[in-house]
């Protein structure tokens, strides 16, 4: 790791008290976590059918059956017990991890002599393995099981499932590279598993094939395309001349614009950023930072959100953030935390860490009902009851979170982006600890540096850190972009504090006991959107501390487009009188409700009447029944 | 027709001097037409190949090969033919009728011994003849043929096509009806070519099969679900199950929602017109009322563009009304120019005039290029290149005209639409003589009065009519619902005049010479939507007199999502400069235009800074290269 700036901070040496994040840690554990397990089992009824389980019952040849779901029903099972292994880091629980070690003995008993680990093609198409790629998700699904080995391996010590997938993965490496079979993943995952594999290994082969992967990609003659003329079957429909889809329309190091699946692209960008740090090859970190800005400055909503059609569940042109018709996935905004965590260990620049406290405050959290039963696929920052989730065009835009999906990929994304939190918020090198979140709790760096945080974050900007061990180290303590007026003080001292991109660096020879107070101002934003972005035009969004809010019509009535919000008017914070939102800080201004005629068009302009509005957390929308919602509220002057 | 309160002029007692429609109808004459019978002959290099005519030289043995085209290719011809009629009416063309003459020959040839006229179905699939009538637009193509009979007999006073179509609507009217075979048009149109039918020849059979074919649908057991059963072959793939595609969810006297395709509604809606004024029939008169007023209240486009999704090319949901995603095609404005004519027949009131003329001089003649020699399908109200025609979504919405179509239904229906635009501007009873439109030229109605009228509509307000013959009537003069202010002098003295429904009812013994002049403010109007229009939020819409405006990005720069027009900012009227769009008169006003920072979110509000904004005729849109448009203009309160 000679190349990284700094590093995540392992998780086992982070504990997590934290006012917001340990009541939704919890909620993963106590909630999330056995509900998916008893999806996988199939055990909850009235819900899509799982038979993950199943099928890797079936691949052992201990249950007789077909195998039943999507080519990549496996990824469910790896998923779950990624942030099992998380979740066992901020929580024993004997009876959890005997319920995963019987499911990761089940995986050992279907992976195949060779190692070979696929259920769908163990099950239904052993002739078909490896032929193809662009369609079939074997190596994603083998990327999900490795990364939930590595984590398994990390949170427990056992290398029952480490040993599974290095033999899965040892598979790949000798079949896959130059000189050895052409292969490029249809769905990237397995190049930021590898190299996630490797960093526990040390096995440079990993690394180079994940390199591989990710070279190869795009290079001509376009290997899906090669693919296809081959195979005489397929999966899905895949049209491998759509060279935006899976992000092959140029060598990797050469790409510029994030196109296509906006889940693909993340992951790819993840190892991208992952491998440059690792080798600090110039021309890769140059590419990683050239998409990070085009997906930040051309393509995000407010939200973090990312991927602005349904179609491919893609990115779209720059600037072209349509709230209504928007796609948005959760898995999306998990992906870009990924991203965000890679592109801080190549360079830590509070911009990523920015980036990624967006999405776990707004654009992923949105993703899960506040009960942790219903999951939301597709995050719309506009919602209108007859409009979303029934007109074709806006069919996948639901106004109310689904308990579960055919094709489940976000509720386990957030149950282990969760779970894990730790590596998101703290960071360390030899003489750095970096506080990229405000998470409470401790930390105890591999340099010997340990730190609690005390934080009402996201609600207050009250921060404190108290040094646990006398140490010579500078405390790199991230200044949120969204924060104009802030403060520190050391030991009640207010101290002139050094700034650089994005961190406040204090260094000293640190005494145990030292405390230092942050203080982030947390008056109420108006965020503008960008001329071009003409979906947002004549509108405001607002903001506080890292949480974006929104109006639901259960606050404000129905016909959300017909508020008005002066530019002008205070916005005060209260704390919502209503339990269904948790209680949540509310903003609240004196604004304005527009009034027509019955007539379609008329050449009276609207009336105004003067109407409080009120906006809530973003991550909260939908908790409260169906109704309208919208993000970008129509401003007025007065 | 008893029941008729007042009936269009027929063209032939129509003659049209006009400064705007004369040289558009010259446009369809010169350009359209003969453009339109290359193309039937596949004269034209690079366009979409046609072989309508071919298709009815295969079908009559004439020629080897196989059919090609939709399954209602033949309907193009029928199109040509019957603009062709309106056409020697207002310019005879001894060369141009012997090319029709020659064509309709060719027809008779096509048409099989027991009257079959369909080349599809000869040509292809004689097997499959009447079976799938949810599909094979059989009925629909026998349709067109009927009102091309109709119109070249009225024009010429020649028979042979008329004779063909009636032999074929003899066949028809045979086989389907009560106690016959049962039978529902899967696109209406047969319905209101019947009644045309029955109008020139007093044929009662023809109104009771029309009859028929409207009562039939939507009745249980659903007709096209029983076709569907008993086929084992299918030609799209149409589901029976939408039974709103093709208006099949309640029998049409209890249908109260316009939905699905609208150009079948409109065609359908209609025939119901037609029939209930024909009939008297209060039910059906009662049900075409409430279809009107939610088509014009609840789903109709500022501009009279119909239809709000491309899905199904279809009416939406009540007040959703997006201006990029729109559909609106020029079909459905044609439709609705037709159902307004059999709405003012039922009765005479000016709000069905209001909305023929907002089609005519809008959705219609926007599907035009002003050089004839291209032609849009979709209308939108919002184009932004790169966007618009390219992203997925709105790849049905080219931001410039093509020129053809596979499915070529706009372009003919737009000449046959102008070139026949007498009928729809004057309309005669027993005793009155009503002016719908301000239509230059001259009509000499069946009920012995004649009037000349004089007009620069609709670029002035200033219209005058000469009495040409003494006669006692009662002349109707429509006051335009957009008018707010008008007078009217007779013989130069201004005259209290009684208004109902919409018209200025001056009854008098006229004496031959007596002038009577009309004066319509021609002001620009600000128009705002209801606030239940979303999309529509925070704008304003330019229109002056029925004339609705758009802005163009080659007037205004790009991003005119940007642009802010003041609410009292003064709108001035000034003749375009610019020869590509024929030097129409131009809004213009001072307004803003915002600029913000390259950052796609930003806490600064966006700047203003002055701008001229400049408005161009809807209709002229795209005609000067490609680049941004919008109808609706952002509007500020300054």
């Amino acid at each position: 790791m000679e190349n990284r700036k700094q590093v995540a901070v392992d998780l086992k040496r982070v504990t997590v008290q934290d006012g917001f994040w340990s009541g939704v840690q919890n909620l993963v554990m106590d909630v999330v976590i056995p509900y998916q397990k008893q999806i996988l089992e199939d055990a909850v009824p009235g819900v899509e059918k799982s038979h993950a389980i199943e099928n890797f019952r079936i691949a052992a040849g201990e249950s007789q059956g077909e195998f039943y779901g999507m080519v990549f029903q496996d990824s469910d099972v790896a998923k779950w017990l990624e942030a099992v292994a998380y979740s066992l880091v901020l929580r024993p629980n004997a009876e959890l991890e005997k319920e995963a070690d019987e499911v990761i003995a089940l995986v050992g008993r279907a992976q195949e002599p060779d190692g070979y680990l696929d259920t769908y093609f163990t099950v239904k198409e052993p002739e078909h393995k490896w032929q193809n790629l662009q369609e079939c998700h074997e190596l994603y699904c083998a990327g999900h099981m490795i990364e939930a080995g590595v984590a398994y391996y990390q949170a427990t010590g056992k290398t029952a499932l480490l040993d599974i997938v290095r033999k899965n993965a040892d598979l790949i490496c000798s079949r896959f590279g130059k000189d050895k079979t052409r292969g490029v993943p249809g769905h990237q995952e397995i190049e930021l598993a590898l190299l996630r594999l490797y960093d526990v290994t040390g096995e440079k082969k990993y690394l180079e094939t994940a390199q591989y992967f990710l070279e190869e990609r795009g290079v001509e003659p376009e290997y899906f395309a090669e693919e296809k003329k081959r195979l005489d079957w397929k999966h899905f429909d895949m049209d491998p001349a759509d060279r935006d889809y899976a992000q092959t329309y140029a060598p990797v190091k050469q790409q510029t614009k994030a196109v296509g699946h906006s889940v693909r692209a993340g992951y790819m960008y993840t190892a991208m950023a992952h491998l440059a740090a690792e080798t600090g090859d110039e021309e890769m970190t140059a590419a990683c930072r050239t998409l990070w800005n085009n997906v930040v400055q051309q393509k995000m909503y407010v939200t973090g959100g990312v991927g602005s059609t349904v179609h491919g569940e893609a990115f779209s042109a720059d600037y072209e953030l349509p709230n209504d018709l928007v796609y948005a996935e959760t898995c999306a905004s998990a992906a870009m935390i990924f991203f965000a965590r890679r592109m801080l260990e190549l360079e830590p620049k509070g911009e990523y860490a920015d980036i990624m406290e967006k999405e776990l405050y707004n654009g992923l959290l949105s993703g899960m009902q506040l009960d942790g039963k219903r999951f939301f696929y597709v995050n719309p920052l506009e919602v209108v009851p007859g409009v979303s989730g029934k007109l074709r065009e806006y069919r996948h835009v639901l106004p109310v979170r689904p308990q579960w999906y055919a094709c489940a990929c976000c509720p386990p994304n957030v149950a282990r982006t969760v779970t894990s939190l730790g590596q998101y918020a703290w960071g360390e090198n030899e003489d750095t600890v970096y506080a990229h979140l405000f998470l409470g709790g401790k930390v105890s760096c591999q340099n010997g540096a340990a730190i609690s945080c005390r934080s009402e974050y996201p609600w207050n900007g009250r921060v404190s850190y108290t040094v646990e061990t006398a140490k010579d180290f500078t405390f790199a303590i991230r200044i949120p972009g969204w924060c104009k007026k802030w403060e520190i003080k050391v030991d009640g001292q207010e101290i002139p504090v050094e700034v650089r991109d994005g961190y406040a660096l204090l260094h000293r020879a640190w005494k145990a006991g030292s405390v230092v107070e942050l203080s982030l101002d947390m008056q109420p934003r108006r965020i503008y959107a960008n001329t071009k972005v003409r979906a947002d035009a004549g509108c405001v969004a607002l903001a506080r501390g890292p949480v974006v809010y929104c109006v639901e019509q259960v606050d404000n009535g129905a016909e959300l487009s017909a508020l008005r919000l002066p530019r002008t008017a205070e916005i005060s914070v209260a704390a919502s009188k209503d339990e269904r939102i948790g209680n949540v800080p509310t903003l609240t201004a004196k604004g304005f409700r527009l009034h027509t005629s019955d007539a379609l068009y008329s050449e009276e302009p609207p009336v105004e009447e003067a109407a409080s509005l009120t906006a809530v957390p973003y991550f909260t929308w939908g908790n409260r029944g169906p109704g309208e919602m919208r993000v970008w509220i129509p401003e007025c002057e007065k």
